[in-house]
């Protein structure tokens, strides 16, 4: 008989506390989890699901334009975004709901209260100020989008938290940033009809991703309208005195908007949790620091998910949970594996990859083959939209595997999914030749390009 | 120096016989190709794109009827078939172009004329009443629509041919067949408008996929208004006093439409080519028949795509076209390779698959473990859309291979290309489970069916 009140306690319910909890709980132990705002954590509540259902509404407007090619007349058509967060925050709610009855249906306690650790077996529930002990605990408090503290004005700017909820739909947005959440929002607020400025500090938006996918988004945003300011910070915020907002940037620009929005990052939520007091250690970015198995400095105390800064997306997070469960409660020590993890921007275009991008792969294999194709999709040319999709194989030449996948176009995410069941396989590039193409599709590019389009060697294209 | 007029005749300017035509006349081979209609072939000009194309058109409404859900107000929509058409016509034209340039830029000479064959080397064309000769001769004459000409009224019925340029859009129509053209056009109809009624002889449309397959689009095509009617028969077709037609069924049943559209499987078009002066066989239904090279029974004569009903499909007769070339002009005999081949059905819920069906799987495997999901797609949860997706996983469980994928549901057509890489690639489920899911995607439920939903042994479900 444990002396402890609980077999697992769990602080956060997100998508890694909230399956490790249910799993636990399923197996028997008893198990309490803590959440001091909503259970579903950044994907449900103001990260994933949100993102693609703006996405989805913000792409009307294209199918409305696009049906007159195919002998359609359409209507005047207008927005109502308060309705739009409405039906959003229904369909959270009910997400919300299912995330909180598959953890009550397995017995887990649900604790509505902020969590704290007292000591490494010892959690102070905020709310009530009462103690509870636990053998094991697994923090999984996620992260937060990083307020850039220092910009003078910060506090008049909004994060992408703001943007699920904001009372009105601004006439015009300046977002600050170039990961995948500015792209996605700039692409989102575009299509409602918002005037949309992006800056970056960095030469060309997403870093880190293949050259092609990078290159070829930014066409696609400037195209439709989007204006993006590259090499440039925003230095300064104030308040206009005809209301809105001026940015003052680096480079000296001026730039009068609604709404500012910065999307510089997000940074783990580790303040305040007692973790000193645990003995837990965190690393320069705050993040709680990890062994192989999510195990924490003190063995008892696993992290999981974005606490941990490793990767930041919500299936990575529910498989460290299901690591965890494995190493702990049955008998299988399971070291997560985050190897040829596939990805989707759900920008507009979306890119859809897993793998190396051409720049990486060139710096591990001595001999590439680069595989390219830039083509009209079938839909746009009775719609006459002037949209490109990229597809792109980078191939090892010695071992003929598949090393990077990369999509820009409509279902990149899809086909992104599908291509790394593939790549995890260690298909080659022959295994592609081999697959009879399916017509008429996009993806059929992919197995129908027989000759590479060009060939790195030792880091040089040739 | 040779005898004949030409290294290579080709008859038919379809997808096979333009591809083997092209890089024949690129390798240098003097090369003649005959087309009696328009080059592009079944797929170009009647089949494959004015088919998506029209797929494309019957969905806008769909999107502005979702798009309420999401905020947006849409005002009153309509539809004009003429433009439609027009629109389609252009691309088709576009695209025929194509097809001649890449003829023309490697050397082969074009003749527009019906060719037919006077001895196996000689060919005469018809518009000119002219003969030639050839070292070989492709036949890639494809297929028709089967006319049906037992049925009394069957000449006041339509095709698909038919079906692309019909002056007016009918306001309804009866389909007779449960192939993939019956239910791709009674989609297609039904999203443009029009009253649809599909009649077929069996007991459950698409004969030959997974019933998961076959019940799952019977049933949300009967949701959305499409009228199926099961093991009955049209046994005559008159016309009707006050206009339009009448069919008489065999059991009893009197149908009153517009329009009348038989797609009851097409044949191959061997009629007068004079193959028996040349000496090549054909078999009961007409097809040419052919070895696994792609040869005729006279081994200069190669018959290519669907004039051998083999696989009816424009990758299938390309890549039959390439093999041809291998083993005729690269000095490396390659027989084509029908094993897997992914297909797509672009009925609206589309159906993606490649590999074996659940029954088929269950006859030739001793132990199956099925994976199925249903669910809701997240894009209906805020437009109301009652409509799922299925997805299906058949697996060997002796040897934890993939043996058959299948998908209804949006871009299922995308899926099952990408799938069929892997299932051509010999993967396991284990390489399913490996992949991280992408979220949120539809098709991260094909790598988070983590238990089987039941299993089958020596061909019962347990």
């Amino acid at each position: 008989m444990t002396a402890y009140d609980y077999d697992l306690f769990v602080i956060g319910g997100g998508s890694g506390g909230v399956r490790a909890g249910r799993v636990a709980a399923s197996l028997g132990k008893r198990v309490a989890i803590a959440e001091e705002y909503r259970f579903g954590g950044t994907c449900v509540i103001r990260g994933c699901v949100p993102k693609k259902l703006f996405v989805y509404a913000s792409q009307y407007h294209e199918h409305f334009e696009d049906a007159v090619g195919y002998g359609w007349e359409v209507g005047a058509s207008s927005f109502d975004w308060k309705k739009l967060i409405a039906a959003k925050d229904r369909e959270i709610a009910r997400l919300e709901g299912l995330y909180r009855k598959g953890l009550e249906n397995n017995g887990a306690e649900i604790l509505e209260t902020r969590a704290e650790l007292v000591d490494s077996h010892t959690i102070r529930l905020v709310k009530t100020g009462k103690t509870v002990t636990a053998e094991k605990i697994v923090i999984a408090t996620g992260g937060a989008p990083n307020p850039h503290a220092a910009l003078p004005g910060h506090e008049l700017c909004i994060s992408s938290n703001e943007a699920f909820d904001l009372p009105e739909l601004p006439r015009s947005i300046l977002i600050a940033g170039g990961g995948y959440i500015a792209v996605e929002f700039a692409n989102i607020f575009h299509g409602l009809g918002v005037d949309v400025t992006l800056i970056y500090r960095g030469k060309e938006i997403l870093s880190r991703f293949d050259h092609d996918m990078r290159q070829g988004l930014h066409k696609a945003m400037v195209e439709k309208g989007i204006r993006i300011v590259l090499t440039d910070v925003i230095e300064e915020v104030t308040k206009a005195a005809a209301g809105g907002l001026v940015a003052r940037t680096m480079n000296g620009e001026t730039i009068a908007v609604d709404t500012i929005m910065l999307a510089l990052g997000r940074d783990p939520n580790t303040t305040g949790l007692g973790l000193e007091a645990a003995g837990v250690e965190v690393n320069e970015r705050g993040a709680i620091v990890v062994d192989r198995y999510s195990r924490t400095s003190v063995p008892h105390i696993y992290a999981l998910g974005d606490v941990t800064d490793r990767v930041q997306l919500t299936p990575v997070a529910i498989h460290e949970a299901m690591c965890f469960i494995e190493t702990e409660y049955r008998n299988n020590p399971t070291a997560p594996d985050h190897d040829l993890i596939a990805t989707a921007v759900f920008s507009q275009p979306e890119i859809g990859t897993v793998g190396l991008s051409e720049e990486e792969a060139a710096k591990r294999c001595p001999e590439l083959e680069v595989y390219r194709a830039e083509f009209r999709p079938m839909k746009a040319t009775l719609s006459g939209r002037a949209e490109k999709m990229i597809m792109k194989l980078v191939v090892d030449a010695q071992s003929r595997k598949v090393v990077g996948a990369h999509i820009l176009g409509h279902d990149a995410g899809e086909m992104a999914q599908l291509l790394g069941i593939s790549l995890k396989a260690g298909v080659t590039k022959d295994d592609f030749d081999r697959t009879m193409a399916v017509h008429p599709t996009a993806s059929e590019e992919l197995v129908t390009m027989y000759n590479p389009s060009y060939r790195v060697k030792n880091g040089e294209r040739v």
